[in-house]
């Protein structure tokens, strides 16, 4: 397995975690020494794995488990730590994300998730799209 | 100057060079060599530099500058990758961003970039908000 690949299976593990509202397998995913900053969809920013690893909590606690499916996901490694781009498919809506990673204990390990919709509007108050 | 200071710095570079519409600033802002991002708020992801570049080309472009104020960064180092996170101020809307840096031939250079909005909505199609 390369790096690549073993920082693609770390995403999806996050998306296995979260469709299973596996709380454990989302508190092992998540980095224990790197610094670990969330920002869910519409929130403000969470920082520090207390703050992330609550919302995580609450989240997967919901009786009704979310249904994410994670497709289009690209990795880009810089040394021991990663980024993957990918998009999320929910009932309603359609989402990309910026999922980050670093080696930890030689393991790929989340230290940042951030998502938004795609097609929600312009950018940064103009109205463009891309060419 | 600190790393921390350095990185900082080179986020608010990018905020002055997206007011002052100047593309020179933010073309030589983004890395030369490493993998370069960016999700505009809305976008599909755009991948790599001509791609991104071209992005900045159009947007900064436009007649009428975005006034855009950046507030509440900071950052978060991984040797030499960093990530800034910070709330854009618009006109009409409020923004939170993930602004990703590597250290390339001693600067800090942008790998990405993604905004999105603030209490626009809820958690990948759940109603909650953070405790």
């Amino acid at each position: 397995m390369t790096e690549r690949d073993a920082v693609l299976a770390a995403n999806l593990e996050f998306y296995r975690a979260f469709t299973a509202s596996d709380y454990r397998a989302m508190e092992t995913l998540w980095a224990r020494v790197a610094p670990v900053l969330c920002i869910h969809p519409g929130w403000p920013p969470l920082l520090g794995r207390e703050a992330v690893m609550q919302s995580w909590r609450d989240l997967l606690a919901n009786p009704e488990p979310t249904h994410i499916m994670c497709h289009d996901d690209q990795a880009f490694l810089y040394g021991d730590f990663a980024t993957v781009i990918c998009e999320e498919e929910l009932a309603n809506v359609h989402l990309v994300a910026t999922n980050l990673f670093v080696k930890e204990s030689g393991a790929w390990r989340m230290v940042h998730h951030q998502a938004g919709p795609i097609l929600a509007g312009s950018y940064e108050g103009q109205p463009h799209r891309p060419h």
